[in-house]
């Protein structure tokens, strides 16, 4: 934390001077009884669209805090436009791709199903309170959102035109992704990109064939060694961020 | 996995043709009473030296299996000469951080104490365990090795003259990690290098001094938003093996 706040919060609420912020119940729980936060306290704000804020705390009970915004301390910065779409993995692990991929500056993250997808049921609500959690401590002036769990086909048929994808094979016979990103030229910033990540075990043949074809694939290789598909997916995100991305 | 065999060991033991291994009680339980194998059953087998072996099992008891080494199937590949020298961290994460670097490919992990670690003791038997399945997982040739914690300043008074030395500063005015390793030059893969990785609330003043005048440290950033220790250390080691290492 860079203000002199203790606490950093995302908030669905306008944001600028003199407002007044109501927490949620979860939120005020949390700064009163974790916190221990009282009158006057500062508390950092952000919401994805104003900025970030300083505010104080004005009222306070357990089930419901209400803070002032008093001064903005950060412009609101663009962040790169950039999805992660992966074949979703058991709980801990998901938790860990959540919270990893916002540290890292994702945009957008979405669950695909693919042949090879162990877990059924995705829970994405959990996904999205990990995102919070990461982006209120990271200084992420955003939240990425989180889709619907998809099927592999149906998200490519409906692919947007202008996203290109960086496809991390595991086969290993991609182009070194490092090669294949420099080639891709001088950051465009706002160009949108998605990175591919499948199950582990892979994309079987005929969902492979299906991903190079499309138009928008760039297939990429991550080294010698069988990466898991968390770490395929953070090795993948700082890669980009490097060479098209804000790092 | 891409061999026919079911299981890929690591194993204290020279591997040739037609000789015996026997493995210790750990793993002979593992692949008896987890992985049901028996007699004629094919394992991968790798030491660290004399390449990946496939061996057929010639004895099995729960308490000791013998396998027969039958026929190479990979020769030895040296691996980058890459250390990991990070602030130890909570239990969870340092399985983590051990797994993840594994995967990734660093030849050696050392916990380096600093004045704002909190942990204490580090279980570096555990570390050296995480980083024995990890290697069995992801295809590795051999196992990186794990040093005894040790104190920051005591570390840098005894650096290795030849080994520079890739600090992510957490204040962010560092470098661009990709430009400065895109600076450093062709990949020399014989250079030995090091990436040091401070703890959760960052070096303090003193030791960020000691650090960045070290004559071997190039000072780097990973982006605007603050990363958690063990994510900048995924991020820096796949940013140091695409521009100087085997990616």
């Amino acid at each position: 934390m860079r203000t002199d706040c203790k606490t950093r919060l995302f908030v669905d609420a306008q944001l600028g001077a003199k407002l007044a912020v109501v927490l949620n119940r979860g939120q005020s729980h949390y700064l009163v009884s974790v916190m221990r936060a009282r009158i006057g306290d500062r508390v950092a704000l952000f919401n994805g669209q104003d900025g970030e804020w300083v505010s104080e705390v004005a009222e306070a009970t357990k089930r419901q805090v209400t803070l002032r915004v008093l001064d903005q301390i950060k412009k609101q910065q663009p962040e790169p436009d950039l999805w992660l779409a992966f074949a979703p993995i058991k709980k801990a692990r998901l938790d860990f791709i959540a919270q990893k991929a916002t540290e890292l500056g994702v945009s957008h993250m979405v669950p695909v199903m693919t042949r090879r997808t162990i877990v059924d049921r995705v829970k994405t609500e959990r996904m999205a309170a990990n995102a919070i959690e990461a982006a209120e401590q990271c200084e992420r002036m955003n939240v990425p959102t989180v889709g619907e769990p998809i099927k592999l086909d149906k998200l490519l048929r409906q692919w947007p035109t202008e996203r290109k994808i960086m496809f991390c094979d595991e086969d290993l016979s991609g182009i070194a992704a490092h090669t294949a990103l420099a080639a891709v030229g001088d950051k465009p910033s706002a160009a949108p990109w998605a990175i591919l990540i499948g199950p582990e075990g892979g994309f079987d043949e005929v969902e492979r064939d299906l991903i190079r074809n499309h138009p928008n694939c760039m297939t990429v290789s991550l080294g010698p060694r069988i990466l898991r598909a968390d770490t395929a997916a953070m090795a993948a995100i700082s890669l980009w961020q490097s060479a098209l991305g804000d790092w």
